[in-house]
């Protein structure tokens, strides 16, 4: 008989995330009294808005009890409300509350793919799309874009070449994340003409409309005209208010099959979180003022980010248009091994180290883990800039030491 | 081509949740009027603890960041010592704080079993297991326990049966939901040298050891010896301290390539919610007059209900040990039809009813919902005793009218 305690296939599948696959050399760093500019992950530093984290002092809940499985229906009509300024209009019945947004993308996959069943998405991609495509089963293939375009779609024969009879989707995140790219209504119309023509869903994760910075228009996969029945949009209030931990998503969607399924699947886990909900709710209306600050820090950290980069000898980023993120090519063989040895080799001191502090250090994100080819990205590195400029500078002077004394080795 | 568009085939077996399915008419039923007692669903009437309501006060974090993928370590520290009074001894390093017992069973099901493996299931069983399995591509094979023997386990001869090369696991719920159930250290012996023969998985799901009400002591899986790397076990906050809607669970594991697949899963949906787990580990400590009352509350509860139960006409139900629910025989047909007429078709009216309600009724859980065979618990519901006394005997009332009114048609 066979070891029966062996872990599962996809267990083996899974990748390790490379957002958060160096968190213990970053945990053991600190220990040393290490500062680190952590660039790797999407967390802004921002404050939550203070009417959402008011909610909390307001609670005169007695019970913190389960909350409906679609998600409070307060919370989904005021995103209606929210959507309308988008030129999406919707009803609170198409919206589907989830725990995140990740939980929107896994019950999309399994609602709407079988095992075997192929997903074309534009690579480099967020890395966590394969590690719910491998929990569902579902095969993703990529399409390259390149750097040196700047990460634009490539032409529709690239996709066409991908599609057969297995394919049932197409997945785009808009603005990027990792490239920060901004799909333009080109692009966007080929994407419709070809999901109309192959009639596959079209899964479109959209958590960074707020980020758009080039005055292009935002075009949502709710915005085109004849596919209403394919799109299904994720979103999540995390990066827009600045509330990550409080795990709050949408699966949306016009199509009543695939939310019938995805509330199969939202019954079973039984409810998002209640505490997110109330908070999230708060986020959305009365929050302009604030949604207008953050897109003004964001802008100059964008511009401080690209071009403290693009000073750095041997490096180089496109310039992003939406999100907050970038993919940056460094002058290093294995980014990989560069942003560990960061974390375990490297420190920087000098005048404007803090008293106490034994040095500083930067986190990046190994950009090899958005790509699905192994020789794709190598030396590539997506940063987030969700740092304040002071900080952002300090750590892209950190980062052009790193890459000096790394190369000097 | 075939309609790209059809929704997943694991889509179309997932079951519609018993607990869940009749919401929308007890929703109908509130804007006629109705009052409902709702005895469907494991949602403790009781506030959370004081203590842990009070931190929602006092959170002065300014971003409500993620948190670590494991889950805080103060939380799983917290946690560490509260098995340490059933005598589980743990390291902080064998706890994954999850969203929800829910996801601890769904990220267990996905590190351990392939797409086609099997996991014995002693059933009636809490119905969302099946829906887990689904999402993962596994099997559950049922061994039925029956209502006459007071849902006791079946011979392991019984057990023997069923495995085959594709058995990968024993799951057991322990109390029991739905039925009450607290297995004895003979049985447990059993399951042990079950797992130990054929070197299974055991996942135990023990999220209701605080409600054990015979004095028969409460055998953990993690008590039994010599099985230590098949053990896994399933754990939530939700029941013991009233805070079902903070999503905070756990999974537990001292086999560590379990845990090192779990964490991958983990790490893709990035983290438990925040606010939750700060309530939850404000709860674990220093919470024991809240968890003796508590207790005391049950076991009166308990008693109430069941003896209301089995004193109407035709209702029988045997005495549940543990847990808040017990399984109930009805004098109809088809049980699922009563529990939607219920909501649809019947109000009671009486004096003692409250000035301005058009009247009350009552909301269970079908039975059926909890067998994988169609022909079993058809007669049956499932009751949770989560309602106060005065409460629970109104809704009994309701019940024994409802029951005479349905029988009369």
């Amino acid at each position: 008989m066979p070891d029966k305690l062996r872990i599962s296939d996809r267990g083996l599948q899974m990748p390790a995330s490379p957002i958060r696959m160096l968190a213990p050399l970053a945990d053991a760093a600190e220990e040393r009294g290490v500062k680190i500019y952590r660039l790797n992950i999407g967390q802004p530093d921002l404050p939550t808005p203070q009417k959402a984290l008011d909610v909390l002092k307001h609670i005169d809940r007695k019970v913190l009890e389960y909350s409906p499985s679609q998600g409070f229906r307060s919370l989904r009509e005021a995103l209606v409300n929210y959507y309308e300024r988008y030129q999406i209009k919707l009803t609170p019945d198409e919206i589907i509350i989830t725990t995140g947004g990740s939980e929107a993308v896994l019950f999309a996959f399994m609602s709407c793919l079988n095992p075997g069943d192929e997903i074309i998405v534009p690579e480099p991609a967020y890395a966590n799309y394969m590690s719910f495509a491998i929990s569902a089963g579902a095969v993703i293939r990529t399409i390259a874009t390149t750097i040196d375009e700047g990460f634009c779609l490539p032409k529709v024969e690239k996709f066409e070449e991908l599609i057969n009879e297995r394919t049932k989707a197409i997945l785009i995140c808009n603005p990027n994340n990792p490239t920060g790219y901004l799909y333009t209504q080109h692009e966007m119309n080929q994407i419709r003409d070809l999901v109309k023509k192959y009639n596959l869903f079209l899964f479109s994760d959209e958590v960074y409309r707020e980020f758009i910075y080039t005055g292009s228009p935002y075009i949502s996969a709710m915005h085109l005209e004849g596919i209403e029945q394919n799109v299904v949009l994720i979103d999540s209030v995390s990066k827009r208010y600045s509330e990550c931990g409080t795990r709050i998503g949408a699966l949306i969607t016009k199509n009543e099959a695939v939310r019938r399924t995805v509330m199969k699947f939202c019954q079973a886990r039984l409810s998002p979180p209640l505490i997110g909900q109330l908070i999230a709710e708060a986020s959305i209306e009365g929050t302009e003022q604030y949604s207008r600050e953050m897109y003004e820090e964001y802008v100059e950290r964008r511009k401080c980010l690209i071009d403290g980069v693009n000073r750095i000898p041997g490096c180089y980023t496109p310039i992003p248009m939406g999100a907050f993120y970038t993919v940056v090519k460094l002058p290093v063989d294995d980014a990989a091994k560069f942003c560990a040895w960061c974390l375990t080799d490297f420190c920087y001191k000098d005048e404007a180290t803090e008293d106490g502090c034994a040095g500083e250090t930067i986190m990046m994100a190994p950009a090899a883990g958005f790509y699905s080819d192994p020789e794709l990205g190598r030396d590539q590195v997506r940063l987030a800039y969700i740092l304040r400029k002071p900080e952002l500078k300090r750590a892209l002077l950190v980062l052009e030491k790193a890459l000096e004394e790394y190369n000097k080795r």
